[in-house]
């Protein structure tokens, strides 16, 4: 028995142009929708992450996330490998020739599940981490009267020119992997997602997370065992192509690129009406905490609380960091 | 007609074994050793760099190595093109073949230069950039009678586990290139290059560079011309395997990891004698200040001084930057 559900829409146009001749949005929901309808969290997926990913890092009776009380709606990002992705489309759009997706029509699926399907008008709160705060952004951009509140964390409304630069030398480095071939590869290029998981580990966390050596704490002795031990597993399980398909999702995040702003980034933040606090992390080295005080600065009523960690854009994922960012997330449920 | 010499010393045992048959260690001279003796100053190249790049970019008449007053050597890196490297030995130390080269080894070879064919036995001052500053840490530790006055910039005594995770990404892209054949290539490894040129850009300068888009100083319009104009041209000009015998090189550099010190870090920082100014950059990602701060407190009466700048780790090619650096120089070089 399948865990989640999908959501599939047919002759789906993407906003770049393509289709999706049977999109699938999977997700799933933990608790009750209140009477009211107005108990409802939407919380979208990261980076590689899924629903299943959510459930165990931000979810959980005493969490702010509590399902006994709030009915939480977990969207899994197209390319992730449960929504449609390279991985699990039919021809034309299998593999290598997965069309390419944007937040944007991301949020838009997700909000034809909540309106249509799930009979929600109004989120009292959309959160997520990372590419989750970016869609966060976006939902709050897109669709200004259905969320109540908003807290992207380790996010952004638009990619940073840094951030990019992060994301050109992943892609360069796993296409580079003879054995990928052009997306059509008979097994998985393992030497090409073990250089991704290095790159990502000079990113990933912070250099006091080195210098303090914190990766013992997941028994790793040096540098080297930490990429070994976490690193590696982390990526080497997942599909390149999926991977390919998110990174260039996140590499062309922006709020404003739609007819809707047209560029205008400053209108695209100033348009939101939730209440909003972003949550940036100090030590994160590609969503910049520069950006998101601007950010925090040019949606009305806004603000930017910033966390402290030298885990830096895994933070949330740090036992010790999960209180800060609760109390943000009980502060945006309450009423 | 060569613009340097070369010292030719047979038989050379390295320190973590493997021998040069026939070691050569390319160098030029500028200026004249006074009769005193007591006016040379050591500049060891960087990553990459040769006599030529310290020639254009940390010396010249009114700057503070000005070779009018100054009888400075410059000496060229192990694995650099000019002296023994991959890319200018005989067999059985061609190319991918080449034996693992130290920043100890490439030390006690200037040493020799210094003392035996240039006749200096105290050296005014050793300064270098980056892995410049290596060697600088290690001349100091080695030789302290030797060095009166030390400037490593933007460089470390001990190479951090953070700098060993970006250039282990940087071996990793670079091998997977099918090209790269393990060295024994027929043409360059482009790829393999273009893929290291954009994992560099996102070390090589800081965020804020991006953010500001300091790039455009460069022409460059975005940061994909940025990757093109820029970090591109400066590595695929080079030779594969040099790049990665001076990596090899990098990433071992410890001046505790000898007989003498036997590991004992704090040991090897304590017998510099030398006055030391240690000159980090705060944006610098790959050689992070605070190993600067820990040099500075446990060399004996030597001070750090941080260096203020957007270009981080490029600070010292930075027009802005080089009146705060060279003042630090000429503070050393004063009687």
């Amino acid at each position: 028995m399948s865990d989640y559900e999908v959501l599939e829409l047919p002759n789906v146009l993407l906003q770049r142009g393509g289709v999706l001749p049977m999109a699938g949005l999977a997700y799933k929901t933990l608790g009750t929708l209140n009477p009211a309808r107005d108990n409802a969290v939407l919380v979208p997926t990261w980076y590689t992450g899924t629903h299943r990913d959510i459930e165990t890092f931000m979810i959980g009776e005493g969490r702010a996330l509590d399902p006994r009380k709030y009915f939480i709606v977990m969207a899994n990002l197209l390319g992730n490998g449960f929504s449609s992705s390279p991985s699990n489309s039919p021809p034309p759009n299998e593999r290598g020739r997965f069309p390419k997706v944007t937040i944007h029509d991301n949020v838009r699926l997700q909000q034809i599940l909540l309106s249509q399907k799930l009979g929600i008008a109004r989120i009292r709160l959309v959160t997520g981490w990372s590419m989750g705060a970016c869609q966060t952004f976006e939902w709050a951009a897109q669709f200004p009267d259905m969320v109540r509140a908003a807290c992207p964390i380790a996010g952004s409304a638009r990619t940073a020119s840094y951030n990019k630069v992060f994301l050109l030398a992943l892609q360069r480095a796993l296409e580079l992997d003879p054995v990928f071939a052009n997306g059509f590869y008979d097994h998985p290029p393992l030497n090409g997602l073990k250089a991704f998981a290095a790159i990502y580990a000079g990113w990933g966390t912070s250099e006091p997370f080195y210098r303090t050596e914190v990766y013992q704490a997941f028994g790793a002795r040096d540098y080297q065992e930490h990429v070994a031990y976490f690193w590696e597993p982390f990526f080497v399980r997942c599909d390149a192509n999926n991977l390919l398909s998110q990174l260039w999702t996140w590499l062309h995040g922006d709020i404003s690129n739609n007819p809707v702003y047209a560029g205008d980034f400053e209108a695209a933040l100033g348009a939101i009406k939730a209440r909003t606090i972003v949550v940036p992390v100090d030590n994160d080295r590609y969503f910049p905490p520069a950006d998101s005080e601007f950010e925090g600065r040019h949606i009305p009523g806004a603000e930017c609380r910033v966390i402290s960690s030298i885990w830096g854009h895994m933070a949330p994922m740090n036992p010790r960091d999960i209180p800060a960012i609760d109390g943000v997330l009980n502060e945006l449920l309450a009423d």
